[in-house]
């Protein structure tokens, strides 16, 4: 049984997640109905990141395996043609076979995600559902700063959602920028692995300190805190993308 | 009757066209809707550019006259209010009173267009609708050169839908260029103004030189001419956007 890693792009705003549930379009359930088109066969097919509803990827992993070989640009091409036929905003941007001990989830060694804001007093447009519009302007400098204190190895229990699986809430957060593009803000966030929501609480958080709400000093107040009420809400997942996935 | 001049953005896949008329959603359309809502008057709204269906807007401008002065806040929150109530993607950026010798279309100075290219094997999830998908490799330096072959003054008649209303072919490109970032390459054209069709026919054109099928030298050939099917097929009108209108 082969196994394949595939590169993986979708438009979070027509699904309820990545992962496959009762009710809603899930992107993994939309996958392996291409897989079974493509095999008569219906395997998981594991991400690295289980995204939420409205969260974008341009860079997911995932892993599946086949029951026999079939060539990787067949697996991309078929995958491709069965979810344009399906009308569903994925898209397999890649395929390689891989070893049997390539795991898309636990062997991932770092993720990145990106979070895009407007800031801007008129609505979206063209970026409906593919960026959080905030009015009130933010202090991107400010917020970058207030950034750096959350680098490090952390309890992040204060940006865990109360659903998140995760055994422990101690994980190290590697790199985190906030940068100011025109009237857009840019969030960029890597760690070997995230609690859930941590990387929109984080956001959300941010966001208040760029209102000038709370001060960077505040940072580690709310990781001491332990308590997901210290820190801010939940960015919205619209902003929100899975960009890259890192492997030895 | 103050006179006033609005910034527009819109997505123009849910459109067809700028202009009014008998079947289909225009964008003018919309916002006429939206001023009525707030005047109880229905004026025309004068745009500076007749985008296509399927084209998108970041910087459209348009100028229209009310019944009474409102107050340009009051009057960009009023239309965004109703536009977004309405389902509507289309946003009102800014807008400002001006003076009656304002005119969206005959006052402006240059029109800034962008086109975008994803030049890679796998479909568009997040973008479709959103920029041209070309799957063949594109050589974007060779296009840049191509596109200076076309600046200056010339009869562009090589270039222009049968449709077209100018009184006369002739034109002036003040700038064209052609760059790649990562799997995209971006189109950006200037001028005073353009004939119908003539960004999405040149940038068809320059798509050419880009898979090796004609070089740049082939360029002035093309323009003396004088026939549309001389040049390439239009570029469709997903990956063309109206970025900024210019007045003196």
């Amino acid at each position: 049984m082969p196994r394949y890693r595939l590169l993986i792009e979708y438009d979070g705003a027509a699904f309820s997640g990545w992962q496959a549930q009762a009710n809603g379009p899930s992107v993994q359930n939309a996958i392996q109905d291409a897989v079974h088109s493509l095999s008569a066969t219906r395997p998981e097919v594991v991400g690295a990141g289980r995204t939420d509803a409205g969260v974008h990827a341009r860079g997911q992993v995932a892993h599946v395996d086949l029951p026999k070989p079939y060539g990787a640009q067949v697996v991309m091409d078929a995958l491709n043609a069965y979810l344009k036929l399906a009308d569903k905003p994925i898209v397999i941007l890649d395929a390689q076979e891989t070893t049997d001990d390539f795991h898309a989830r636990f062997s991932a060694t770092r993720r990145h995600y990106f979070y895009r804001i407007v800031n801007r007093r008129a609505p979206l447009a063209i970026d409906r559902d593919r960026a959080w519009h905030v009015i009130k302007p933010l202090d991107a400098a400010l917020m970058h700063v207030a950034a750096q204190r959350l680098l490090g190895r952390h309890d992040f229990t204060s940006f865990r959602a109360a659903a998140c699986q995760a055994k422990s809430p101690i994980k190290t957060l590697d790199f985190l920028s906030v940068e100011r593009v025109g009237d857009e803000i840019h969030v960029r966030a890597h760690a070997r692995s995230f609690l859930h929501n941590q990387v929109r609480a984080m956001t959300g958080t941010l966001k208040l300190v760029g209102e000038g709400r709370w001060t960077p000093d505040y940072m580690p107040r709310i990781l001491a805190a332990r308590d997901r009420q210290a820190a801010g809400p939940n960015a919205p997942p619209e902003g929100l993308y899975l960009t890259q996935v890192d492997y030895d």
